[in-house]
């Protein structure tokens, strides 16, 4: 079955025609203050589930709320998880199965952090429709109920069948999700293709397809001079200080161009295919802009291309901070006696999280065994995310491509992201199919930050552009 | 006049008499919880000052509460500051003039910080007297009162006229006293020589005199390379980053053995004498004590007078911690933004903060230009303070020496310290005359910590010392 031209454009205009209602039900959502990280607004992301399933019942999803488990806080106290939305739509054996997950809650916000406005009363300024969740993740959650609910108001069968996981702990770590989904394997059985709409455009104006993400390997490193801290007055000069011995350590790791300085590190990346290469030049990114936006003193590239492999495909190491010096204001005279280094490096495909621990401890102790100190010296490996990989010449990002060129006459850009969306992975284990990062805010959205919006445009486009992914997936049979 | 050894006598078995009431005393002024650097003991510490002038009022001196102005908190309120204790005891015009300084306030301190017994209620365990302010600096103060009335009791004439400054703010930074001592010149203008007693023996037995005390220049070492923390997977590998700046900036400035290694730095520092070699062979001091007593997993030298000129009379170098990285326990990814640097020189005669300021700041520029980063750098001095050396030769030393002699029956080690006390120097300057150390407790009495206290011992023959000293001092009429 292929559809004409003819059957996108009264989708695309049936969305425009119901924008301001599509506005309005975000509003509603952005007012459910669920904050997953604050125990106080527990209630609020239990309402949030309720809200998730009786919109996916509205058009006709079976949906349950899976109960996520129990919460151990920090103070001892328990806390019942928020329940996960699995729901399904559609259970023709003759179609394919599409999964879809996003989640229901939010980061924190108050007003006075900083807000212009409201953070859960969703305003609307400029065509830019500011609030907490606008588009992390509430604007693209909904925008996937309007899609479907815009091809059912058009009579328009939907061509696969759909599975939903809406969960409501994402911004707290995805408390109870791994669980809760070994525990209904059944139900990512029959899965053949994954979409998330989680991230964001490379831009403002672009819209691209995700099909990579980098890993990460933490690392503690501990240099220990004395049983405790000591007046620098008293002690400085007779004792061999650790935090000089530390941060001359963590100084070695990385090259003044930002390469790393570690032994058989980079003999682990795969080399850049010619595909690869192709995929660079054609997009749509400024590096002076980008410089520019972050007021950046410094690139550690000269080229578009080389930037942003920098960030997407190339390992990197960053210092984050040392525990247990002084780090308040002002100025404290001490000496502490044990300090502990943090650095990270995200990962790229053939890294493994095993092999990148085996060779950042071997050089540490090397370099270690170079420096002559008789302090005390450890490296501890803390807890690692595996690279993300999908093939983007999949039906899937054909399909997504499709829909985006539908919406924006325009070939997105297939990009990868630098940082880790573990999610992505676990829906790739789970299922051993195709999964596709599709975003549809743009890179100024302020996801987490004051005056996180969403514009207008990418809202209501975006949802056209589910829908007609939706559309064109089915063409795939 | 020269007293008989019989004179010392009487006044040694006096003290032993009435050493219990001695220590009722030192509990009562324990239990009077002045702590200066917590407002809601204001008051507590207005009444240590009432308590201080009413006991040097029993011994016939005129005391006056000298009012210190008012304190600025950081939340905006204003404070009254408690006053500070000005006394004068005999105006004989053919005696000389002692000016004794000493503090009447204490460290915090709550019993569940780890404190055995009550911190305000003076405990007497195995000889030692437990309680916060026993050694710092309640014992001392009232050792004089105590010998001086032993001295009275015994009807022997004080050969000395003697001024006391007792203050309460010295725990919190001597707010005050340097402008009341300012405005009160005329009451120092005829001071002859100046004892304090508010430090520590370098060991647990053998008494001694202290000549000197480092003076300190710190460092704030500024590096930013983006307008705000960036998250590492989206940024690492595309920017500059600020911390391995920082920290390559200062791990560069200390060599492996603790010798600092800025250029123009080490030619400043007075080279050692003939008489000084001397002073170093016959202290008290064992450095496997030193490293076992701090756990100290190395020591910069290997021999006791090496280890003890690396704390007294060279330069030091110790970095302190860095602001604005993170600092907190877990893994957190984030590219600090901007980054503060802390460090700090002690600094020996004849280095002057200005030429230490000086050579620093063009260093690290220096150092700086040889990185090649493109991000911003800045060195900024922080406020500094002299180094102290008084002349161990005076007759006020040998006055020291004396009546440490007759107490312990040993000649007291000659030391100095690697700390400063300010108010040291601010004695030197406004009367222009020697200026001794005389302290009376030990090196393991934890001022400042938990369980602070002072041995029985000590405090008795302390006041011991203090006594011979007043007499001693007399033989110099
Ligand atoms: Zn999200
Ligand atoms: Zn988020
Ligand atoms: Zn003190
Ligand atoms: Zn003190």
């Amino acid at each position: 079955m292929v559809l004409g031209n003819e059957v996108y454009d009264k989708v695309f205009r049936s969305i425009d025609v119901n924008a301001d209602k599509f506005v309005e039900v975000l509003e509603e959502a952005v007012a459910i203050v669920s904050i997953s990280a604050e125990p106080e607004h527990r209630d609020d992301c239990v309402k949030m589930s309720h809200w998730a399933k009786a919109k996916l019942e509205s058009i006709g999803a079976t949906a349950e709320l899976v109960d996520a488990g129990i919460q151990h806080l920090h103070d001892g106290t328990q806390l019942p998880l928020p329940p996960i939305v699995f729901a399904q739509l559609g259970k023709d054996p003759k179609k394919k199965t599409l999964l879809v997950y996003g989640h229901l809650d939010v980061q924190p916000a108050k007003k006075e952090d900083g807000w212009n406005t409201d953070p859960f009363v969703l305003t609307e300024i400029d065509g830019k429709l500011f609030g907490r969740g606008s588009t992390d993740d509430k604007g693209p959650v909904i925008g996937w109920i309007h899609a479907i609910r815009t091809l059912q108001e058009n009579g328009i069968d939907l061509p696969i069948n759909m599975k939903f996981v809406f969960e409501c702990m994402e911004e707290a770590g995805s408390e109870g999700l791994d669980e809760a989904l070994h525990n209904r394997k059944d139900f990512l059985q029959d899965v053949d293709f994954t979409c998330i709409s989680d991230n964001y455009w490379l831009g403002k104006k672009k819209p691209c397809l995700t099909y990579g993400l980098r890993g990460i390997s933490y690392f503690f490193v501990k240099v220990e001079c004395a049983k405790q801290d000591l007046h620098s007055g008293c002690y400085g000069g007779s004792i061999h200080e650790a935090l000089p011995d530390l941060l001359w350590v963590l100084s070695q790791l990385t090259n003044i161009d930002g390469t790393i300085n570690i032994e058989g590190l980079n003999e682990m990346v795969a080399p850049v295919t010619d595909d690869e290469k192709e995929i660079y030049p054609k997009i749509d990114f400024c590096i002076k802009e980008y410089q520019n936006d972050l007021g950046a003193h410094g690139l550690t590239r000269k080229t578009k291309e080389e930037i942003l492999m920098r960030r997407w495909r190339f390992p990197s190491l960053s210092l984050h901070g040392v525990e247990g010096a002084f780090d308040g204001p002002g100025s404290k005279t001490v000496i502490p006696a044990k300090v502990t280094g943090k650095f990270s490096i995200r990962t790229v495909p053939n890294m493994t999280p095993e092999k990148v621990d085996e060779v950042v401890v071997a050089h540490l102790n090397k370099l270690w065994a170079t420096r002559g100190s008789p302090n005390r010296f450890e490296v501890i490996p803390q807890h690692a995310g595996r690279v993300w990989l999908s093939d983007p010449n999949h039906p899937n990002f054909q399909a997504g491509a499709k829909a985006m060129k539908r919406v924006f006459d325009v070939e997105p850009d297939l990009t990868r992201e630098g940082g880790s969306i573990p999610v992505t992975l676990s829906f790739q284990e789970l299922t051993g199919k195709n999964v596709m990062l599709l975003p549809i805010g743009a890179c100024d959205d302020m996801a987490h930050s004051q005056n996180e919006k969403i514009n207008r445009r990418n809202y209501i486009e975006g949802t056209k552009v589910l829908a007609a992914y939706l559309l064109e997936l089915g063409e795939f049979q």
